[in-house]
């Protein structure tokens, strides 16, 4: 065995402990406290194979989507979550999240930094058959949430109806049956006032 | 589409939401808090691929070894999270969790709710080399958390090294590599204090 390899493997599995401790806009559907990265990460990945009956390319490789997914949010160790209806913020925060995954996938030895950094890259490009299914997923899960709370993030952040709408609109090249319900589910939340409806 | 299809898949996503809530007896590596299962069920997911070259059947199925590392902590929701040092208590909550598996997975239709129910079985069972390094993972993650943090777990409950080294033994047949540097790290944390050596 390769006692370095193993050590920078392992040193970056204890620095990913991280992503714990980084909150997200979204409450859990108890209502009790926001959910944090990791936890998103988990039941992101766990939808992947759950709903992947829905994915557009029916073809797509699961075990790299869910890697994308179990992958995906590691750079905001560093960079930290910016709620999805901030289109400026998010686009602003863009060279720090490079910047985390020069530093952070580093950590690992040279195959295995460049291949999730690579997963990570693929994933924000959205080009891909996986990346476009776990893109939707992505987006879903904090959707199911939010509709489970009365929209709280929704009323708190007075996002508007359009907002929503176009923020997950990539739903619908990755999993066009899920956006479908979902669309339906943003223009019912508008009408029950836990939206603006504009 | 089939709607009660997707309804009752959606309405498994949300009450696994709960996974959020049900705590451990790990800390994160920042001391700040107990980790939860949700969390602890990322980690151990993403670890899969990632230490993938230290099972013992170089053969295995990832994503299967990945899909049981995300549900593998679900009957939790109902059953409570039980440290893994107490083995009698252990035991006594296998029929709390089974009734848990008969209640979640049964939220889903009946092909995913059998494919899920079987995951957590052959997980349980520890037979396959999916299980098997799934076994080894689950158990590395805890014990690398501990290590972060001077054994703090172990310090808090009073464990002894004779406890550690059997509770964590099956990593032995899952990933024997990673077992070897478990067992000489477990030794000079007995060194340590951080257990009892005994």
């Amino acid at each position: 065995m390769d006692a370095k390899r193993l050590d920078a493997q392992l040193r970056f599995v204890l620095e990913i402990d991280k992503l714990k401790t980084v909150f997200r806009a979204t409450w859990l559907t108890d209502g009790s406290r926001k959910e944090n990265d990791a936890e998103h990460s988990w039941h992101f990945a766990l939808m992947i194979p759950l709903l992947a009956e829905y994915a557009a390319d029916a073809g797509l490789d699961l075990l790299h989507a869910v890697k994308m997914a179990l992958v995906h949010d590691i750079v905001e160790i560093d960079a930290g979550d910016v709620i999805r209806y901030d289109f400026a913020a998010r686009e602003a925060v863009k060279a720090r999240e490079a910047a985390a995954a020069d530093r952070i996938f580093a950590l690992l030895p040279d195959d295995q930094a460049a291949e999730l950094r690579g997963l990570w890259e693929e994933y924000e490009a959205m080009a891909t058959p996986e990346a476009r299914f776990a893109a939707a997923i992505d987006r879903l899960q904090p959707l199911l949430n939010n509709l489970a709370t009365q929209g709280r993030t929704w009323q708190e952040h007075n996002i508007r109806k359009s907002q929503v709408l176009a923020a997950n609109a990539p739903m619908g090249d990755g999993a066009p049956a899920l956006w479908a319900w979902a669309r339906a589910r943003i223009e019912q939340a508008a009408r029950d006032g836990w939206l603006i409806d504009a």
